[in-house]
């Protein structure tokens, strides 16, 4: 089955302007799909009005149990529910889900490394196809919020961009996956300055090539070598675009 | 298909050791089943945390803009996840839900009524059986959280009593639906004073009798009251007990 896999972060799924474009653009999208979001920043903001402060290690937010509680709330209730209801307001049967819910995806605390204890952060163990389809085979969309659980009762905080590409790569034993990334810029740009320049595809080859010329640089690297890991794991395509070109055919794909 | 709807309010699973208790109980139901919860004391906290004030009319929360965030985020998010997650470490295959989540409670604002803005809470329109059946059916346990949506995208907040019966009376037009009130005594009682004069069984004309001789009086009244309507609306039985009771026969049992 063809499945889409959407991530958005929380930049643009706190804004409303941009959250409505977001969906309209998701809900264009032909067949089976399932929407990953983040709302870090929403986090950030209900924790300092209740006094907690955010903590963040190489951009990973330290949880600790206070920490825990805002973003089980904020990710799995505010943000989370707030999607599902906009969605189902333009047609598209939505349902909201963390990794506990239907036990979809199991996670580990993550251990102590290098001095730093992230607290309650899940490192994802299993994503479970087989349920996602449950939902999927009935033309439900599951909305998953980065949310997972250990299987003894915690919820734990994992990363969105990590929980899209591991459902991607789930899904993408028995499916033909594409994995989205929406972000700041309509794609790959061969010049920064220019949102013209957008490069169509890249595979390993080139990606080889334009890092060794420079064109590609920073944090870019990263996103590319996630994005070649989840195709080289099975995922057919991973896009890389932004959020308001959702359902054009712009951005870059990368390719095997 | 025989299925068992369990209610239980924000003091009992808002204590953990209560909610341990119940969380065993609920697992020892044979059959499908539903967990339907509150979480108002929390959701009073957590405003008042954010400084935020609850202002009730009748026992019925006014919920303005910022309060609608606040039972989202409570309901949607932290009671309702920590439950569903807590369900799947002792192996109930649970999976949490508010009315927007596959369109499952639609509802309508409540109209302004002598005077009394009730805000963002929602009167149930519909509970689509067919839809909680997709999960039932591959033995999945649905948690509903106190929340519902108007189906134009905004959440509203809406009385778990409520929510309980709704899907109770939708479910019993082709189901054997049984519906559980937990609440702080064991069932309904002949003398107030004595927890061990539980009444078994209360029909309409019993009620009428033991309403006439003055037993049964003040709070209880409605709480029978609904549960006489739900067993008249097609509910096989309404059992009204204490959440350490629920999976033994005890409580009292409301039946045509």
């Amino acid at each position: 089955m063809k499945i889409t896999i959407v991530k958005v972060g929380g930049a643009v799924v706190e804004d409303p302007a941009q959250l409505t474009s977001l969906l309209e653009g998701f809900k264009k999208i032909e067949g089976a799909k399932i929407l990953v979001h983040g709302g870090g920043r929403r986090a950030t903001k209900v924790a300092a009005a209740l006094g907690i402060e955010s903590k963040m290690v190489g951009g990973r937010r330290i949880t600790d149990a206070d920490m825990l509680e805002v973003v089980t709330m904020v990710y799995g209730g505010l943000v989370n529910k707030n999607i599902v209801a906009q969605l189902q307001a333009i047609g598209v049967d939505a349902i909201g889900l963390t990794g506990a819910d239907m036990n979809v995806i199991r996670s580990h605390k993550r251990p102590i490394k290098d001095g730093i204890d992230f607290g309650f952060v899940g490192d994802v163990d299993a994503v479970d196809a087989t349920r996602l389809h449950t939902l999927i085979d009935v033309n439900l969309t599951p909305v998953l919020a980065p949310l997972t659980h250990n299987g003894t009762g915690t919820m734990l905080n994992t990363n969105a961009d990590t929980i899209a590409s591991e459902t991607a790569r789930s899904l993408a034993q028995t499916d033909d996956v594409t994995l989205v990334y929406c972000f700041e810029k309509p794609g790959v740009l061969a010049n920064p300055d220019d949102d013209n320049s957008v490069i169509p595809t890249i595979t390993r080859a080139d990606f080889q090539r334009l890092t060794a010329n420079g064109t590609i640089s920073g944090g870019m690297l990263p996103k590319i070598e996630n994005a070649l890991a989840a195709v080289e794991a099975g995922v057919k395509k991973v896009v890389i675009t932004k959020a308001d070109c959702l359902g054009n055919n712009n951005g870059t794909t990368i390719l095997l």
